[in-house]
C-alpha cells in the first residue's frame, strides 16, 4: 500500500540524500559541530556539506564558503547560525536550489516582537521559494535506521540509540529528548525523533502525516503544547489511523499554571483541554498522562499484535498480585471472563490445590510439575478466543539460567498462538528482557503499568473501530444567521432548524398574556424576555404553574416589577406565556466554537452535574446518530435517562435528534455562530423539548 | 526515644541470635536447604541449628536429630516440613523453649477444611506456649543489615539486596518479593522484608508495629488483601506515625474480579474499599495504587527531610517538560507560587530571554552562564521557604564525565538548604544517582512520578498533623437500644440523642390528621408510617404542601389507600403529620458498621450524588466538630452549602453537630446499631433537620 503512495513533501527532512550545515563548527563539542561529528560517528551514508567561510576542512570533511560553492544538489540544509544572518542563509539556500532546511538557530518567535519579525521574514522567504522548514529553535531530527543524527542534543552523547519502530515527534525539544532518553535507557528501538521547535512551517501534526505512511514506522508517539491547525492535526491523526499506526500523544497545559506556563513557552493555544480529548478519541489516538506511559503503550503497540477484543487471561504463580492485576484490568475496561470449564477441569488435574479462576493462581505447587505455568496457559489459550495473556512470572525471569527452560516453552506457546498478546510481567534480566523481546514478547516490570499498557492498545484498536471523519465544509454560500437576539428569537430559529420548542406566545400586557393563557390552555409557565438578563430564574423572571387568569394578570406585574427592580437598565421584550413543559429530566445542549477545533457540541445534565461534577461530553460537529448516542453515553448522568431506580425510560432517540440538529446548526453556522446554550433541554417520556436557548454571535 | 521501649515482642522475629531450621536440606537449592544456603552466603552472624534425624552435618553445619538436642538457648524456629508433622515440630520447640516460629510449610488453611483444622492445632500449641507464629504458608523474613535472609524466596537468587531504611511487610509472598524485585533492580536500599502468609498469628499489623520503633526501619511499605483486626492495623498505622516513619499502603481487591479473587485467595475479608481508603488517611498512611508508586514514595521519604508545606519551585532546563510537571503538581495538590521579584530581578539579569515565572524555564541561554542551572535555583531558594525544588535537568546525568561540574554545584546547594527537599528528574546514569542519592538527593527519571510521589510524602506528612486516634471503647455497662423500627420512634430516639427533628404527630384518622395540622399550624406534610415501607416516596406515600383542613382529610384517605394497593401487606402504624420543613439543601447522613474497622460515619448530598457520582465521604465514630468538617469538606457537593452561586451560606454548624452526635449515637450503640440512614437531613440557612430516619439492628 505505501509503496504506490507518492513521495511525502517530508522525505527530504527525514530521508535527505545530501545535507548542508551552515554555521558548520570544527569543534565536535560545539553546537555547529556536533551534528556533524554524530552524523559522521554514527554512519550516515548521504554526503555532508560542512558551510564555513572561515575554513577549507571541517572534521575531516571538505568545507565551503557558501552553499552556493557546493557541486551537484543538495537535498537539506541545517542553519546553524545566529538569527541575524538567517533570512540571508535561506536566500542563498533558495539560490541552491535547496527545499527543506533545519533551522536550529533561536533568537526568533519566542524571544519577543523582534525575533518574531525576523522569523516572519525568513518564512515569507520560505514561503516565496517553495521551500519547507522545520524549526527555527528547534532540535532537529534524528533518523536511528538511516543514521540520519541531524541535532545538536546532548541527548546523543549520553544514550546511544537503538533501532526501533517506534517514532517521536514533540514540539518542545526537551520532550522529545526526555521520551528519548528514557526510551533508550529502558532499552525501547527507535526510528525517527523530531522536535518542531516554534514550528513556524513544520509541526507535530506535519510529522505525525509524514509517519502515517513512513515505512520506517510503526508506532507513532507525539507530544504538543498547543495546536494552531486543528483540522490538519486531525487529518494526520485520522490518516495514521487508516494505516493502522497507534498514535499516542501526549497533550500538556491542563493545570491553571500549566496554561499560563504554556503561554509563555510557544505563541500557540493551549485551548480547551476536554476538546482535544475528545478529538484525540475522535481520531483513533490515545492521550497518555506522562514520558512513562506514552513510552509503555507505544512499546505495547510495537511488540504485540493488535487485541481482537477485550477479554484477558490472568496466569499468576500467586494470588494477591493476581488481584492487583484484576482491579487494573477494571480499571482499564479489560474483561476477565470466568475460565471454561473445559480449562478449569485440565487445570484442576494438574494443580489439585489451586483456586481455579481468572486471575488464576497457580499457587507454589505449579512449581511441581514440569512446564506447569506454560501448560496452564495452554489450557486457556486453546479453550479461548481471548486476545490477551498476561503471565505473573515473579522474579524467575530475573535468572537467566533458571529461566532457560520456561523461557522455550514460551516461545512454543507464542509459536502455537501467533495472534494473541503475550504481557510477561515481573522483574526481568535485561539480557532475557532482549531475547524475550525478539521472540514476540511485551515485559515489563510492574503488574499495574503492564495491565494499563495493553488496555491502552485495545482502546486505541476500538477507536480505530469508530473514527470520526473531517466534515466536507459548507458547500456554496454560506447561510446568513437571522436575529437571534433574544430567547423567543433564538428559539423561533432552533424551531426552523428542526428542533422541538413549545407553542409560546411573547406577550406586552396583562391581558395578552391572559388572551394567550386561555388560547395556550391552563396551566402555563411564565417568563421575562431580555437579551440583558441571562439568568432569568435567578432575578424572579420566571413563574410556574400559573392556573387562571387572575394568576396569570398577576404574574405579569409581579415578573415586570421584579426585573426593573433587579435590572433597571434592561430592555425588556415582553413576557413569554407557554404550556408547562410537563415531567421529565432537565438536560443541557450546547454548542462552542473551539478556537483549534471549530465547532463542537457538548451535552450534559441539567443542575448540578454539570458544574460541580463536570459530568459532561464534548463531540465535533456535525453529528450522525450514532455519534450522538455516543456522546449521550459519555455522560454518567445519562444514567437518569434510562430508566433510573425503577422510572420509565425517557425518549433519548429525541434527545439524540435534537443533537444532531443542534450540531448540524453549529457546523452549518459556524462563520457567525459562537455558541449555543439549550438550558434546559427537557427530555420526556415521549419527545423533547428546548425551554430556553442562548445564541450568542461570534464577537 | 525507641531506646527506652522495652523490647518488641517480635525482636526474635527480625532480631534472632540463634536459629533452628527444622526440615533442614542439605541440597542448597531445595526448600529446606535455601535459607541456611542464604544465611550462610550473607554472613548472618547468629548461631544455625539445621534439624534433620539423617544427617549429622548439613551445608557444613553440625546437624542435630530434633531441636531438644541443640545445645544452648535456641531464640526462633524455622519449619520447612510437611503439614502433617508440623504439630509434632511446634511442640519439640516448645519444650525446647522457643518463643518464635517461622512456619514456611503450606498444606493449611488455604488448602481447605483439613487444613484448616490442621491450621487450628499448630496455633492452639503456640498459644498454650506463649509461642509467636510466622505463617504457615509464607515465605519469611529477610533482614538486609543483621544479614538474615531467613527465606526460601527465589528473589534473593536474582537479586542480591543492598541495604537502606525501607522496610516492606505483606501477607502475599509474590507481593513482596515482587515489590522486592523491582526495589532491588531500581538500585533502591531495603532492610526488612517480611511476608506474612496466612497470618494465623502474626498479620501485617504486627510487623507494621514493630517497624515502628524498629531503629533500622524509616519508611514502611506494606501490602495487604483484607484485615481481620482492624483496630490493630489502626493502632499500628498510628504507632508508626507517632515515631515519624511514613507508611505506604497498597490494599488490593476492590475490582468486582480482585474482591472474588481476594475471597478465594485468603480468608480474611476484602471489606470495604472507601472505608480502608479512609481509616489509612486518619491513622496518617498513604494508600499507593501500584508497586512502582508504593516504591516511589518510599524511596523519596527515604532520601528527602519532611516537605513543610505544599510549596514547590520548578527549574527546567525547557518549556514543555515545565508545562507537564505544572499539570501535575495540580494533580497531587501541590502549589506553584509566583517568584518573589527578587528571584524574578536576579535570575533576569542572568538569563535575558528566558520567561521568569514558577516552572521557570531556563531556556537553553542557561547553556552560557556558568553554574547557570544552580544559581538559578539558588536565587529562588534564597528569597523563598519552599520545601520542594523540583529540577529537571534533561539528561545531563546521564553522562557522568560532562555532569562532574554541576554535580559539585549541586552538592553545595544542598549543604546550604540541608532542609529542603531536592527533586532531581530526567534520565541519570546508574552510578551518577548512586552518588547524588549519596548525597542527600532523590533522582527519578520521568517527571510525573517524581511530582506525584512528592506530593504524596507532603500529603503523608499532613495526615500526621491530623491523626484520628481509636476512640475508647464505651465505659460502664453498654446502653439499650429502644424500640426503633419505624419512622416516628427512630425519629425520637435520635431527638432524644440532641438530633434536630420537626415536631410532628402520628394519627390513624382523618380527624386526627385534620386537628394535627391546624395545631401544628398550614401547610403540614404527610407521610406513611411503616417499618414494611421503606420507600415511601415512590408508593406515593408521602404528601407535600397541604394548606387546608380538607386537603388534609383527602390527603390522609390518598395516602392510605395507595399503600394499601401498592403493599397490602404492610403493617401501616399510621400516617404522620409534620409542619413544613421549609427550603434547604437535602443531605445524606448515615452510619454503617464495617466488619473490619466498626461504626463509621457517612456524609453526601441528597439526590443523584450519592447514587450516580459516588460523591460520599466516609470517616470513623465517634467525630469530633472538626472531624465533621473535614468530612463535610471531602464531599464535591458541600460546594451547595457554602453559598452556591449566589445563594446564602447555610448552616454548616448545623450540620457537623448533628454529625458529630450521629457519631456518637453510632459509636455508644455499636453492639445494637447495624446502620442509620438520615435521608434527608434539609440543612437550611438556620439549623437543620432530620426529615428522615431509618435505623437497622444487626442481625
Amino acid at each position: 500500500m505505501t509503496s504506490e503512495l507518492p513521495p511525502h513533501d517530508l522525505n527530504s527532512l527525514f530521508e535527505p540524500r545530501s545535507v548542508a550545515i551552515l554555521g558548520a563548527s570544527s569543534d565536535p563539542l560545539k553546537l555547529g559541530g556536533r551534528p556533524i561529528r554524530f552524523m559522521k560517528e554514527s554512519g550516515f551514508q548521504g554526503k555532508i556539506y560542512p558551510v564555513n567561510p572561515k575554513n577549507d576542512e571541517i572534521q575531516g570533511l571538505r568545507a565551503y564558503p557558501s552553499v552556493l560553492d557546493i557541486p551537484g544538489e543538495v537535498d537539506q540544509a541545517i542553519i546553524i547560525l545566529p538569527a541575524k544572518f538567517c533570512a540571508q542563509a535561506m536566500r542563498d539556500c533558495a539560490a541552491k536550489g535547496i527545499r527543506m532546511i533545519q533551522l536550529f538557530s533561536s533568537g526568533f518567535a519566542e524571544e519577543g516582537e523582534h525575533g518574531q519579525a525576523m522569523q516572519e521574514e525568513v518564512i515569507q522567504i520560505a514561503r516565496e521559494n517553495d521551500m519547507r522548514v522545520l524549526g527555527p529553535n528547534c532540535l532537529g531530527v534524528v533518523g536511528v535506521s538511516n543514521r540520519f543524527f541531524a541535532t545538536f542534543s546532548t541527548a546523543l552523547e549520553a544514550l546511544e540509540p537503538s533501532p526501533g519502530v517506534i517514532s517521536i515527534a514533540t514540539q518542545s525539544g526537551a520532550f522529545g529528548s526526555c521520551a528519548y532518553s528514557i526510551a533508550i535507557q529502558r532499552g525501547m528501538g527507535l526510528s525517527r525523533i523530531v522536535a518542531t521547535g516554534n514550528e513556524a512551517d513544520i509541526d507535530v501534526a506535519s510529522c505525525i502525516d509524514y509517519f502515517a505512511t513512513d515505512p520506517a514506522t510503526r508506532v507513532i508517539c507525539a507530544a504538543i503544547e498547543g495546536c494552531n491547525d486543528g483540522n490538519a492535526l486531525r487529518r494526520a491523526l485520522l490518516k495514521a489511523a487508516d494505516h493502522g499506526k497507534p498514535v499516542i500523544l501526549m497533550k500538556v497545559g491542563t493545570s491553571e499554571v500549566g496554561v499560563a506556563a504554556a503561554a509563555t513557552h510557544t505563541g500557540s493555544l493551549a485551548g480547551n483541554d476536554t476538546v482535544f480529548e475528545a478529538i484525540f478519541e475522535e481520531c483513533g489516538a490515545w492521550r497518555a498522562r506522562s514520558i512513562e506511559e506514552m513510552l509503555d503503550i507505544a512499546y505495547f503497540c510495537a511488540q504485540l499484535p493488535e487485541p481482537s477484543s477485550r477479554r484477558a487471561g490472568i496466569v499468576t504463580v500467586s494470588g494477591g498480585i493476581g488481584i492487583l492485576m484484576a482491579d487494573d484490568c477494571e480499571a482499564s475496561q479489560l474483561e476477565l471472563p470466568a475460565l471454561p470449564d473445559s480449562s478449569a477441569k485440565e487445570i484442576r488435574a494438574l494443580l489439585s490445590f489451586a483456586p481455579i479462576g481468572n486471575p488464576m493462581d497457580t499457587t507454589a505447587q505449579v512449581s511441581a510439575v514440569k512446564n506447569g505455568v506454560t501448560l496452564v496457559m495452554d489450557q486457556i489459550l486453546s479453550q479461548t478466543d481471548w486476545p490477551i495473556m498476561l503471565l505473573y512470572m515473579a522474579q524467575s525471569a530475573a535468572a537467566p539460567v533458571k529461566f532457560e527452560p520456561m523461557k522455550l516453552e514460551l516461545y512454543k506457546l507464542r509459536e502455537k498462538y501467533p495472534e494473541r498478546c503475550f504481557v510477561l510481567i515481573g522483574p526481568s534480566d535485561a539480557g532475557v528482557v532482549k531475547e524475550l523481546e525478539a521472540n514476540g514478547f511485551a515485559v515489563l516490570a510492574d503488574p499495574s503499568r503492564a495491565v494499563k499498557a495493553i488496555g491502552a492498545y485495545r482502546q486505541i484498536v476500538e477507536r480505530r473501530e469508530r473514527l470520526r471523519r473531517l466534515p466536507s465544509g459548507p458547500g456554496g454560500s454560506l447561510p446568513r444567521l437571522p436575529d437571534v437576539g433574544n430567547e423567543t428569537l433564538a428559539k423561533s430559529f432552533l424551531h426552523e432548524q428542526g428542533l422541538p420548542v413549545l407553542q409560546e406566545q411573547l406577550c406586552n400586557s396583562p391581558d395578552q398574556a391572559a388572551q394567550a393563557a386561555m388560547s395556550l390552555g391552563l396551566p402555563v409557565a411564565m417568563k421575562i424576555v431580555s437579551e440583558q438578563i441571562l439568568h432569568k430564574t435567578e432575578i424572579g423572571g420566571v413563574i410556574l404553574n400559573l392556573n387562571s387568569e387572575a394568576e396569570v394578570r398577576q404574574a405579569y406585574d409581579t415578573i415586570l416589577s421584579r426585573a426593573r427592580a433587579k435590572q433597571p437598565d434592561a430592555i425588556i421584550d415582553g413576557i413569554l406565556v407557554s404550556p408547562m413543559a410537563g415531567d421529565g429530566v432537565e438536560t443541557i445542549l450546547g454548542t462552542s466554537f473551539d478556537p483549534v477545533f471549530g465547532p463542537m457540541i457538548m451535552f450534559g445534565l441539567g443542575g448540578i452535574s454539570v458544574e460541580l461534577f463536570k459530568d459532561v461530553a464534548f463531540a465535533s460537529a456535525p453529528l450522525k446518530e450514532s455519534d450522538a448516542l455516543a456522546l449521550v453515553d459519555k455522560v454518567r448522568g445519562s444514567a437518569l435517562l434510562k430508566g433510573w431506580r425503577g422510572q420509565a425510560a425517557l425518549d433519548i432517540a429525541a434527545l439524540t435528534d435534537a443533537l444532531v440538529k443542534l450540531s448540524r446548526v453549529a457546523s452549518d453556522y459556524s462563520h457567525e455562530i459562537s455558541s449555543i446554550d439549550i438550558n434546559p433541554f427537557l427530555v420526556r417520556q415521549q419527545g423533547g423539548v428546548c425551554l430556553d436557548a442562548v445564541i450568542t454571535r461570534h464577537m
